[in-house]
């Protein structure tokens, strides 16, 4: 039925170097072996496959892969039909023997649900869960226990969008609020490279394996976030980035956040279509205004006018968006006596003339009385002067 | 009781040349003198006189303004008796005869509610609505059939804000929609300008008597704006503007427009005012975004993080907040087959080497048959080429 040896021994000689299954059972062995073939077999969000592996686990799954009398719940003939016929071309032995290969040399680690570095936000993508991770660096960095936050934006950006997404990220990760992005030139790129210049955590996605650096004139910087942080992909190592890998890189890259932001994106970029995800998952969005004559952010305007990003213009309107309080200070405040009435009263105060209370209470529409009232308030403040002719407001001189 | 002669011979004589009572019978006609009267006696926005003109009229109101017998459902004894204060100060016979005698001079035009051309929106400020109103230029162009727009902002705007207020205050008044604003400095001024320019029709509102140009800077746009269009004030002519009636002006900008655009607001902006009295009487509010780095935008962004304004980036938008049809064209297509599976088998083909239909399948993880067909598809298109290795991009060359 199977091109497959699903045997333990198999499965943990190919894992090695790459997952470590001393401490689990056979079955468990298994299955982690079967979840990284299956990450081979099947294009990421592939959600015939999320039914089966939810179903039956990852090693019946792959066992029944080709079978024709297979039936599943949730999923019709006609849906494992052509699942079948998706996966073939791919069902054959080598499947991932190169990936696992490469993954071992470059040091890449596997990571599956049973694995407690799981980052368990992820499964809020149900049937189109990833069934595994390729991680480069740290794995301890992905399932945080603080609220993180995907920074993403055009590939064009413009020098303000590079500024601004520098800001929040250095801001937020700085405060120890890891910042997830997709490795991109231009926004993606500022906001990891902000995180790394304060020591903050960041994590990219990838669309393809995670051995090679896309784009490759960010080999640095994705060396940089390995060591850092975690460069994560849920393509074996050896694929390709394509199109398709992209928009499905994007679902992860929201589901690994409590919330994203949008720094700058044009009308078709691709981080808009992160920003769906992110609103389908329940979790936060943000957009970054800008000018309105600037096309690379048109995109994140459409988010504001659509009502479904929040307006973010400083890491305080992430923070709250995150649900923890900001570090905001009171607007300030030059301690005059703001009520309607103390304005009417300044209102009719000259800074020449000498008006007494009669002339004031006329000029404000105000009672005499209580014009008299504020005016010994205003005294007191320092605001208003006396003299034989009556009230005039303090010069700078008689103030200072 | 009261100071004022409210004869009908006295009223008439008053308002000649100011407003025609010449259709009026007796009454009708001392109800207008009495509002006239009552714009000099009580400061804008005053509800205890708005809720005693609507229970007795104007002219029973002045009356018994001083009366300290006067008990009005609505309204405490105490509340009537601070009002009597306020008023108490400017309760004289000489009290509008100054304001008429200037707007005689300088034709100005007395419009209470009886006026055919009263713009009848501004009654739904309620007890706060305005008595009468102090017109210079095309009263007619007050109770607009089609929705009108206030556009208002900073003083203190940049570049990039006038141009914003020029952009949208050009093509909205110029497509029929009154803009509405307040003449001052920076925005307001660069939205009457604009609509002036393209020969719109625009409303000019003032803290102060309207015969007198506030900022004086302006005085030329504003005698502009009553020829082309009207400059209107709820103060009698003479008037100073102050703070107070800067304030209330501000509802009034609010109330005679269908929707208020913020377009530039620092922190404490007197047009956040008007964005709140906008939100108070159930109007549109727009914001334009700009960058987060001016401070000139802080104002229209906090409007848009409260999820107070829609943001607004073109015309369209406004005209979409202002229920009519915007004008837009659709965002442009190229007319690609725009499926999720083209964009794989796309993905899978190479613009160098030749691929066949079983490496495409393996490549981009899909159904040998559903490829084939996909293949037939992208090369009806032009977007694909065969040879005998297979299939591959078409390049500019072969498709040009």
């Amino acid at each position: 039925m199977t091109p497959f040896d699903l045997s333990a021994a198999t499965a943990r000689r190919a894992l090695a170097g790459v997952s470590d299954t001393g401490g689990l059972d056979d079955a468990a062995a298994i299955d982690r072996y079967a979840r990284a073939i299956w990450s081979g077999v099947s294009e990421p969000g592939d959600g015939v496959v999320g039914t089966l592996v939810a179903t039956l686990g990852a090693t019946e799954s792959l066992a029944r892969a080709a079978d024709p009398t297979l039936r599943i719940e949730g999923v019709t003939a006609r849906e494992l039909e052509q699942a079948r016929r998706r996966w073939h071309p791919r069902l054959h032995a080598t499947a991932v023997s190169d990936s696992l290969s490469i993954a071992r040399v470059r040091g890449v680690r596997l990571l599956t649900p049973d694995d407690v570095h799981w980052p368990a936000q992820v499964d809020d993508l149900g049937r189109h869960a990833p069934l595994s991770l390729w991680v480069r660096g740290a794995v301890s960095v992905l399932p945080s226990p603080h609220p993180s936050v995907a920074i993403v934006g055009a590939r064009a950006s413009t020098g303000y969008g590079d500024h601004i997404a520098m800001e929040l990220a250095a801001e937020l990760s700085g405060g120890g609020i890891p910042v997830v992005s997709g490795a991109a030139y231009g926004i993606d790129g500022a906001a990891h490279r902000a995180a790394l210049r304060v020591g903050g955590r960041t994590v990219a996605l990838l669309a393809g394996g995670v051995e090679r650096a896309y784009p490759t004139g960010h080999t640095g910087l994705i060396d940089d976030i390995a060591r850092a942080g975690a460069v994560v992909s849920e393509v074996p190592c050896g694929s390709t980035p394509t199109k398709w890998r992209f928009l499905q890189r994007n679902r992860l890259i929201a589901a690994l956040s409590d919330a994203t932001i949008v720094v700058e994106a044009g009308w078709r970029s691709g981080s808009l279509n992160t920003a769906h995800h992110a609103l389908d998952l329940g979790r936060g969005l943000g957009a970054v205004p800008g000018p309105v004559t600037s096309p690379a952010s048109a995109g994140a305007h459409q988010l504001l006018r659509a009502g479904h990003a929040h307006c973010i213009t400083s890491a305080d309107d992430v923070r709250e968006l995150l649900g923890l309080s900001p570090t905001a200070t009171p607007p300030p405040t030059d301690g005059r006596l703001a009520t309607d009435a103390a304005m009417r009263v300044r209102d009719a105060l000259s800074t020449r003339s000498w008006r007494d209370a009669s002339d004031i209470a006329r000029r404000s529409g105000m009672a005499r009385i209580e014009v008299e009232a504020l005016l010994g308030m205003l005294h007191l403040g320092g605001e208003i002067e006396r003299g034989t002719g009556g009230w005039r407001r303090a010069t700078a001189a008689a103030r200072g």
